[in-house]
């Protein structure tokens, strides 16, 4: 072994006094294991994100405005760094809740002052003559769905009753949400209209906005057209000079980016995974880069990773690592 | 303590020879942690199919056919044992390319012969210029997605060139599949498709099958309205007496048959769920059925239990023992 | 690809009534992903106790006595599949307190009526005033301890009163227990003490079991010498002429006997391992077989399998599949 | 609901540019999920070190020094933020081996050039024949265990020649690793004996160091009396005013400091864990702490949050975060 082994020693990661995040996760790519991945996500994310000639693909699965991540998308839509943008008919129908000035709420005030962390999922029965819906340790009262339908019928279904592409269903959402909120403020799918970033959502049928959606078709001209974006976000990809997919939990939005390059003559070259799924299941959510890799849905010299741990935990630090390096 | 102790014994499985498959899920009642909730989740899932007045909604995710379980959910078609299945548009592509004929594979002689778990994964890039595509440890052919082009623009496309809901489709699909195989023989849409079990599939487009829907869409009047069946569905939820559901895996069709009670006066009076996903994660796939009664999907006296472990390894097991309990 | 495509097809896991725990294993290996996994360990562990040639070692990790797992392990060593135990200080306290005719419980009968999964976690300030230890959805009675230490002191400690290694006291311990219930009746220690097999225990000071032999060794003679027994498990992994390896769970059990042929010049030629735990985590109780082939613990040709899944499901399984071989 | 809706609102994660990390862990407060249970980590770990009398009990299992986490350890101990310290042989292992000048290594430099995550698993029959072990994606040349015997054989044991506690024998393994590398230089176990800090190790046979130590011990006095130390650290947690557990990692290190209060009238005031194990599998490792309190290892009103999420993530940042807030 000795002076040609050629592999480099870990040095183990050093916590300094006042250290920035981005300080932090450089000490990271000292480490093995997860935390040596998340460092390399920042480095891949970093460049990702830094390069003007990347198309950024931005997917996210799991419910991530309930878990607290809204302003950190946004932030990356209004400064440039999602192109595309493909989430869950649930994500835009929190979104939209809280675009209406209805807000998500922690569990129980209880579990924080008390530490306890089974008090919080001991009433659900309770819950649900109170009103109240559980996504885990957050609370979303149902009087939100109620508000949400009066706008989607005030707001946004009249402008578009006629068959539209899921695609201008999300961008009228958008529009009006902004509209309610001023520019800035109004959310994810607000933000990602005043910056003309497309939302994509394939199984949007499949969540209150969905509901609200059929339950509008019923009794208006409005329908969607399940295929009706496809081209536009297959022209994204072929048109990229590079690409880049940020993978943020797994589900048909980690998928619908991955394949809008399967008819492109050039997949991947940058990929980010954050995902607490497990590889060994065998299901797509927690399936490795590497597996895309052999669909030709990553370049074969593409940099990619996955980081195999909570991305509630690790997304905000990827973001915010990145862009404490891009802004120097 | 003593005698006023309210709670059962734990008796310890006891293992005999030539035990039929639901003898020893009867003995994991004796046992405790997930073996517990497996017993039950027989226990549930018997009277679920036994019963006349309960309507059966199975909803399957992961790559179930490459991961060998076509044949168990054609056997509870055909016996009657589902009413409505919600599925994803990769489980229908790959048993849509069984239906022709092809195959997918276990992922290497090597693996098998000599027990190196990880030899499987070494290949990716070898695999792509072999034109492999891999899913987890399973392989398949990518000339099976050109035979599968051929046959949807040769048999199914042509019949319904017009506005569709996916259920059409898939049923137009499931239609071609029998004729290409006889009854009984076409797999997964072909027998749902002689029973007149509709298969609804929310994110159609987010697989091959929805670009090859997309790609057909372009030259053709053929298009998929996404809104299409959603009445359909709700109907069904609506008048059943009495509804069940058995979730295989989490995402879309885990969430579009729960939420295809919230329109109706009654939730779901049972449900089992076999998930490999954790509930730590907060996302909806490995969220608990707790976590669904605070939103009204179950009855608050709804039987129900997760099975928190790999489901290609439960959902057989369960299956194998309900029916085995029903056929008596 | 075509007819040189040297990979075997997945056929598909077929479900007939009245199926052999055995039989449903055998159409396991149809199936991709975990579950053709575990119908390779019961190929494996068949092989493993088949053979008259191979010495079998057994590590198990986890509350595996609550979990109701005790007849399947008493019942292997009785019928000579375990030529070598090792496992935890837990689970031999557990053991002798169910030889001294208490129980462990089942959570919650309101957990089985209603199958409310959460109820059974709301309760541990209760549980502490009622004397109630849970384990995870298992109640212990913490009068048992009183019962143990009782035992131990009048059965167990003086017949020991002295310096003696780990192996020396557990099988003192399995004598006891054995005395109290009759043959065969007492247990895991009691079967291993009455069928000559040892039982290793690396960490016995962390458990209820060692807090009471520490107690004993203030006022006493007796103690415990770690190194003690080493000589003993080195030995017979050294002179055995095949080694076999069933891991169940990880921890400081899969490490023991994985360690134990260190020193040999031949490693394992066998090993299975169930658990439940990741391999991402980086930690030994996730680690692939492989891992342990790098270390030399696992021969280069060994047939090894790892089944990640919940070992309560996965252990009876194998069991019973591979005993039914076995008995023809 | 309204108003008088008592739960705290979800306000969202801000990035900003250059945060430090314990400002991004204080907007993880508004979040949900696990990144909310990280938030608590740090607001319970900074109050446990800042308080003059909390008695603060270490665990860490887990390979952490391959993992890169040594020197956070190193600075916890010199700093006065930990009384005890509870760990595995492995640990201690790997770390004498750094102490030795040794180093682990990341897996591959392939790796981390070409974002190929497969690579690093594929070589294990390589990596055997070239004389390297791998834990997960770290590599460790197996010359380094020749060399910690020389180490030990000539520097440690001849110093111990004779019954020693397990504590005793880490001291004198601190020592030895502390004068090879001068003060503050030699690693965990050195500037644990700098710092008069014990190391309690319970299952140490279970690793390298235990081999060698059964090794020494047929040629010598030298025994370890595997219940030496169990007065010592029960005194500890019996005089301390306040005791805090961080959990780093499951296995016997958690339980050995949980069991050390068992004796005692009080228990654990601040508990916080950080695992990537999940609490369903019923094992100790994942267990919540909620479990714990039933046992009477933490105080009813016992400040105390779980973190499901991988540690060697989770632990780097609750350590900087909290050091940050402490040195204000």
């Amino acid at each position: 072994m000795g002076k040609e082994f050629q592999y480099n020693p870990i040095d183990h990661i050093d916590v300094k006094n006042k250290m920035t995040v981005s300080e932090l996760m450089s000490e990271y790519s000292n480490a093995g294991f997860a935390a040596n991945a998340l460092s390399e996500a920042v480095d891949i994310y970093t460049e990702m994100i830094e390069r003007q000639d990347v198309t950024n693909f931005l997917s996210m699965a799991g419910a991530m405005v309930p878990a607290g991540m809204r302003k950190i998308v946004t932030g990356l839509i209004q400064d440039g760094y999602v192109d595309v943008l493909v989430t869950t008919g649930a994500t835009l129908t929190h979104d939209a809740i809280e675009a209406l000035g209805h807000k998500h709420h922690h569990g129980s005030s209880i579990l924080r002052e008390r530490g306890n962390e089974s008090k919080i999922r001991e009433h659900d029965e309770k819950l649900r003559d109170e009103g109240v819906d559980r996504i885990y340790n957050v609370y979303l009262p149902q009087e939100g769905f109620a508000i949400l339908e009066d706008h989607l019928r005030s707001n946004v279904f009249p402008n578009i009753d006629r068959e539209v592409s899921i695609r201008e269903f999300t961008a009228e959402l958008g529009r009006a949400n902004s509209e309610k909120n001023g520019n800035g403020n109004g959310g994810i799918a607000a933000v990602a209209y005043e910056c003309g970033v497309p939302i994509y959502c394939p199984g949007i049928q499949d969540s209150i906005l969905g509901l609200q959606a059929w339950m509008y078709s019923q009794i208006s001209s409005f329908s969607l057209n399940a295929l009706g974006d496809m081209t536009e976000i297959n022209d994204i990809a072929h048109n990229a000079k590079k690409r880049g997919a940020m993978i943020v939990g797994g589900g048909l939005p980690k998928n619908y980016i991955l394949q809008a390059v399967l008819l492109t003559p050039r997949a991947y070259d940058y990929a980010v995974q954050l995902t607490g799924d497990s590889e060994h299941l065998g299901g797509l959510s927690g399936a490795s880069l590497d597996e895309a890799r052999s669909w030709g849905k990553l370049e074969k010299n593409a940099k990619n990773i996955t980081v195999y741990a909570d991305a509630t935990i690790t997304f905000p630090l990827v973001v915010a690592a990145a862009r404490e390096r891009v802004n120097g």
